[in-house]
């Protein structure tokens, strides 16, 4: 069986499969070596999550290749840092619960697949005047209801958990700021990604996956590839399967 | 567990979760409601296919759900029908060969999952002067080594097993024909698809399966969607799980 990389988050990674998305990006660079599954949830945030954990990932969850998969990506904090009077106070979760939560999701995964890379990532930046023109709720103020500053506090907050845990983290909110005109160029709606903001999380998640010894060179393909057959004869390549 | 949608096929398949890719389309018209496993293998015919099918799909291989996927797409025939004497022969599949390899398979799909949809797709058409640009390998000849009238005669014998075997089909070779500059539109060198074949091929088959009785709006969801959720009180709608 082809071993996983399960991709848990919200919209963010629920979106990853539309055009120009990470997560089928992953799914293409992992050709023939893994199967990418995705398990966004828009809208959501951790406290949330925390409440569907074991039915999103249950007993008899199946991890391909020897049981367990090759990484979870965990991908929440956008909706946590929600601000706590604003129109999208529900989805708020405050920062010290937020790092809770996060840290319980981390050791959920460390437990049910103790040699899983689980690799965190902090919510990428906001484009407050990008939030103003969102298109999924009616904003009936005038006023963002997530900012930049709650953003970044929430992607340091992330970066404490994996450092308390020992797990890698992709700094999105910064790596994303250092792209010149980042906020329209990488963000859609001033919170979603554009083709260019799916391309940002793609490269780091491929590169953090490299550091952590998970490469599309170095994983072993399922079944001969193209280039193993013998045009002479073809058939051989499938005797000792 | 969310169930299942296998692509089985050659590089038109494993390609599908490449940009724009037909593949990667499916996932985001079912998110939430299914996961979309590729089973690609660039270069292979059904001779191949038939050698490997026990090890794509084995014993204890997950449909997701229930344990049976909700449909199987099966797409191959493309190398089958390289022409016998050209460069690609190795390739090649006589033509009554090729019909009995895909009702082979679709018995052996029939026999595991009963209940599975399964899907037959034709090859697509040629451009036999895109194939002369081919970047994958290094044509010696002047001569492309498949010809869209090959090509259609394999469609044609895909669609006769279709019939014999009572499963539904889609007939891409036809269809793509049907829009005016289908060999440059359609075809990145005159096999593979462009973003606008790749759009031919996710809307052929997102209306076959709705004919099949799954849509996206039919299936259930995985979990309480964001518009199902009180804003007034969140964690009502994950009491009940």
């Amino acid at each position: 069986m082809r071993p996983k990389i399960y991709l848990f988050g919200d919209s963010i990674t629920e979106f990853s499969f539309a055009d120009g998305g990470w997560g089928a990006a992953l799914a293409h660079h992992f050709s023939r070596r893994v199967d990418v599954v995705v398990r966004g949830y828009s809208g959501y945030n951790t406290r949330w999550a925390l409440k569907v954990l074991e039915r999103v990932f249950p007993e008899y969850c199946d991890g391909g290749g020897d049981g367990a998969p090759l990484a979870v990506t965990v991908f929440f904090g956008a909706n946590d840092a929600c601000l706590p009077d604003g129109y999208g106070a529900f989805q708020h979760v405050p920062l010290h619960e937020y790092k809770q939560n996060l840290n319980s999701i981390v050791s959920f995964f460390k437990k049910k697949w103790p040699a899983t890379r689980i690799l965190l990532i902090t919510p990428p930046p906001i484009d407050e005047e990008g939030r103003l023109l969102n298109p999924y709720i009616k904003n009936p103020s005038n006023e963002p209801e997530r900012t930049n500053n709650a953003a970044g506090d929430y992607a340091k907050a992330c970066i404490a958990v994996a450092t308390e845990c020992g797990v890698p983290v992709i700094d999105i909110w910064t790596k994303m700021q250092q792209i010149p005109g980042w906020e329209k160029a990488c963000l859609s709606d001033g919170l979603h990604l554009t083709e260019n903001g799916n391309r940002v999380v793609f490269k780091e998640v491929i590169q953090k996956l490299r550091e952590e010894g998970l490469s599309s060179e170095t994983l072993p393909a399922d079944l001969p590839l193209f280039s193993e057959i013998d045009f002479n004869d073809p058939l051989k390549a499938f005797e000792k399967l």
